[in-house]
């Protein structure tokens, strides 16, 4: 039913598109009551790699893989980074982790104690060293800092303390990296939480300098905000730098993407292919970042990747010129017919097709299956500690 | 149980406590299911001049009221301002009203159309003549702008109009003017709005200029949002102009300022005290936005403004030195308990003092009641139209 | 890439499915901000039913309209369920209104003044006589009813006087006559309302008897609320008696069904399906209950039968026997993708078999538009005055 | 300012009121993020009781400890209700866990496997066991079971099955026991809850008879509940059985009773006490479950029973007969005024001369303090393991 006038643009786009995974995806995670172990989870960061390997041999559209500093501290990274590129996949986010040591039980980078502050933004400059080894371009910071109780800290005084931290983060960047500043309604804090929304993170970014760009989670806002909204005004802004992809029905689920709400992820991924901004060159880094708790975590892995492809399909599928037409002339029921003819074709025929012109099984799901792969990581990781999310 | 060094800098500063009534809120007001009509209801904006100044005389802490226009639209607005000085009030936010307009179904200043763009940018410019005519320094804008179904405009497009509308307006202001740029969640878009959040708002202060602040109205946020963390950043941004106090359970109901939730209207006020915001000469306008739908409208309003002052004396009450030194040794329940102390002291008998110092009664709702105003504005405002808000 | 046993009983379905317009939506409506007029609206309830029908013959499954009393007054309801008859359709649910008369500003059935509680009970009864007349089976109860202030009124009594009005009306039903208790989560009534989830409707009806049945306004409930858990739940108690479709973003936006979110649509539909709940005789009326504030009304309503349609079409195509089969055996992910494969199909095409099987345009919206249909009423509906939602 | 006929009579309720701590809220506590440990935490269960025996030495009001089986399992229950006797405190509600072992990742008693749901349904038996051994008059049932992914399971299904088990141990409680059936919207299950609200437990409560009442634990709430709404109907059904009390901002945070919103709690006691329902021979159990991941346990604990006292003080104080008249003539601002006078009195000397009354130290933070107890446990509870909320 809709006029697309070249199909072969929108096959290539979507041959194009790149989605990163997590490291953490493949390890134990679940909630504050649980974590569910699973049989064939990783115990180091290797075999974590080579998941996410995996899920790119089978999706062709995962070619990196994002790192988490200390979950995935080794000796030699520069080592972890060719390990990497000889399974088919490069280094990509670094991501700090500066709320699980003890110390940092009233924050980190905002605490009260200069000490701690110290170390804590150590953490960071040794993360961008990471960076530096790995070659990776960005560096990810997600502060969970924050108070559970009013009058606990002082609100000002912990936002100058961040802005010291970000910018003594900021300086020691390279040329060719940036900062990605994630933001986070609540959890693990209460009360109130350092970057709370994307206001916070933005602002910050602009104090920073142009090397600073938002991170936008989807599953950390408060209920009812319009995040595409928030995607569309950040790419005007040109501070839109990554996504962390997931999907929720009540707080931070952190379930696969586009599992709660296939639409709102089409309503976002066509703020990105309206601003062009799915071309890799425009530099804004699509990752997934989720929790598999009771389902596998690799085919988890693979139909978030899926279901990522195929919102992007559906906006590129999107008649512009009719869209236009209709929103010129003020057609409020025709602009959102134009609109919902993308979103309900079924764009699974198409995506099989990209994939056979790759070379790839048209079902990766069904693929991975077959392959033996994890009968083979149930029967060979045994022994050691299994990694988690957290740990 | 409070240590607080000079109790007399603290009735100092709530006699010098300024807070600006709405001219809408004596008017009618209601839901979109029924609005009921009270009895002495001004039918003119001289009359709610003249109810604001009742609220003024008895809490001698509201000295200048908002206008809305085209609500408050009159032949000589300088005329009006004597008036209103005559009554022993000034004229304070000129608010701009660019939502009720047939023309205006589908936006005003973001509208697809281009003639209707101008006529709402030229309404704004209008508005800052009324500036001109009364002394106000503050054009408050609000824009009901958004969509109701995704893809019914362009929401990329609609921010380029929106800023080139506010440039207009910026550029047009004089050296002691300035905008208050509010946000709000949604209603009466059901989709998207144009300006949804601080976030939006501040990001179009930056670029317009440092005449351009933000307008936080305490019933626009989504479920959760910690507005004191806001007050906190916009005042560590220089960014925050204004007020529109109100409170509300669910949405933007507009109930009485304290009413539904006074521990937050308290954390709101002590960010203000903490930053020393509460001067009048700091320029922020503590402003009341409210729909008195089923309660007496005067009473409603002086409650309000005694609301506002109980929160401010209970902020002023906290021992600020015991708090850093709790807060500093990271004594979470410690500074809680010296925030909580301020907030659980009766306030009360010390704000009776405190109007007794000024000549006031002590108890303004009372004093109200036993003044025979309503019985008199019941009798004489026969016939006419009632104003409402929203005619 | 769905395994249907039957896919001429998924039509047989689909051609069978009811779906019940409201008359109101026909007319004018908007927020409390404007009411937007629209070129051709009704002025009388003929007119309206006319509407009314003119979804029905585009679309085939809209045989019935549901009525605002007194929006729908006339003095002799047979003659207009005749008139209704004799284009076609009948007349549905009747609605209550005890919310825009004056007297009701605070309460209806629950107000403290027993005076006015007992006119509000006999426009119930005055209800159940206008069902006698037309043979309507259900009397639709919305109470706005509730207060906004705490302390206002007393919670408990209120409780006393609603079962009180409800056992009056109960009492007065026929054999074949039902109440539908409808429950909303809070507006106009901005503190507390007397009947704000299905749990407060569902423990009236039990108390009522096995007539009192639950009517689900898909926008009546808090951010986070699972809808088709409510809808399991009513169906195992046997006391889902109705819906009332439409969807929103944020609070009861009234926006056309499916539009905001047609995954959750999909899953409610899906628990109807399941519980063998489409079939008419079980009894379940379902309506749509919508407000087109900026979009033309009859083509939206026909968008809104079809998205109804779409996703009871995807829900009739969920594979059972598959699904049962992967949640029996602990598959997260398989049973999630049999049901995803259901709603990622393509149903337009199916649906359009459908009508064409009806002789029906296989396309009812742009068949609307072909018919003159809107030309006829804009040139022919000059004078008199628009009935508009809330007149 | 406010009239209360008799003063005696409010500071005899005081000094009568009960509430229960649980043994879990002494042990170390989290987010899925991480436990931070704590000095001193307790190692068994009988430290734990030691625990809360403290809380209530300092408090005179919580003469009852919760248990939570299997994290409080012994060989001899007996022998431990008769340890708590030795201490002052008695064994209060038996609290089980279905939700923490590797067989209950997708449910207990709902799950699809039948052996797990009795191995689940085994554990609801042997916790009324214990019942029988302590003395206990209470079986806490609450059910993390839920789903994941819509589809993942059969919505109906599992309400059968809950059914079934609820039923079974119902049968098995003796004359004096009875079932508090918790409800939660969400968490750990992130996309329906089989239990997610009152309505919920409630029509399982009706289901089952008598002795089975519903449990509301103030975090467990989609955002804008009304929670005194819910406890005035189910003091009208007669079926509130108990309080989990604690205090959240956003989702189900486990932060001190009376932190987050003070004057929600007020509302809520208001209630209890206007329905008679303090009085312990009425039978509601108010219970704490609290986490206190980064403030000092036992001080937190007392903090909480005295956030609850001071809300019960004020409720006490509404001038009842002056509300009924406000209420009864319709004076929305008079009534809201007398119920914000008793919520505005400082109440903390009238309870400190409440604890004098009894021998107790006015402050029980700053008694507890000086004891030197915390010390003590400090220095004695070195080696072992320390106990864990979730361990």
């Amino acid at each position: 039913m809709i006029a697309v006038p070249d199909l072969s643009a929108v096959k290539q786009a979507l041959a194009a598109q790149r989605i990163e995974t997590p490291s953490w995806a493949f390890g134990n995670s679940g909630t504050r009551f649980k974590v569910f172990a699973q049989p064939g989870v990783p115990r180091t960061p290797e075999e974590k790699i080579a998941d996410a390997a995996t899920v790119n041999r089978f999706t062709g559209a995962a070619p990196s893989v994002a790192l988490h500093i200390p979950w995935d501290r080794v000796d030699d990274y520069a080592a972890l980074a060719r390990y990497a590129g000889d399974l088919g996949v490069s280094v990509g986010a670094i991501n700090t982790n500066v709320f699980q040591d003890d110390d940092y039980k009233l924050g980190s980078v905002t605490n009260p104690d200069p000490g701690i502050r110290r170390k804590a933004t150590d953490h960071l400059l040794e993360a961008v060293a990471v960076m530096d080894a790995t070659g990776s371009r960005d560096l990810k910071l997600w502060f969970s800092d924050g108070i559970n109780y009013p009058g606990q800290d002082d609100l000002r005084d912990r936002q100058d303390r961040l802005a010291t931290a970000l910018r003594e983060a900021y300086d020691r960047l390279g040329d060719d990296q940036r900062i990605l500043l994630e933001y986070k309604l609540f959890e693990p804090a209460f009360y109130a939480t350092d970057v709370p929304d994307w206001g916070t993170s933005f602002a910050h970014c602009v104090e920073l300098g142009p090397k600073a760009t938002v991170c936008i989670d989807t599953g950390h806002h408060a209920p009812g905000t319009n995040i595409e909204f928030i995607v569309a005004f950040l790419l005007r802004q040109d501070r839109l730098g990554a996504f962390d992809f997931n999907s929720r029905f009540y707080a931070d689920d952190d379930l696969m993407a586009g599992a709660a709400d296939p639409f709102q992820l089409f309503r976002i991924m066509y703020e990105i292919v309206r601003a062009d901004a799915l071309d890799p060159a425009r530099g804004i880094n699509f990752m997934l970042d989720q929790c598999h708790n009771i389902e596998a975590k690799i085919p988890a892995v693979i139909r978030s990747v899926m279901n990522v492809q195929e919102a992007t399909a559906k906006a590129l599928l999107v008649d512009r010129a009719a869209l236009a037409a209709a929103q010129r002339s003020g057609g409020v029921l025709e602009a959102n017919a134009v609109f919902m003819d993308a979103y309900n074709t079924d764009v699974r025929p198409l995506l099989a097709e990209v994939r056979a012109d790759q070379g790839l099984d048209p079902d990766p799901v069904a693929a991975y299956k077959r392959s033996g792969y994890q009968e083979r990581i149930t029967a060979d990781r045994a022994g050691g500690e299994q990694a988690g999310w957290g740990a």
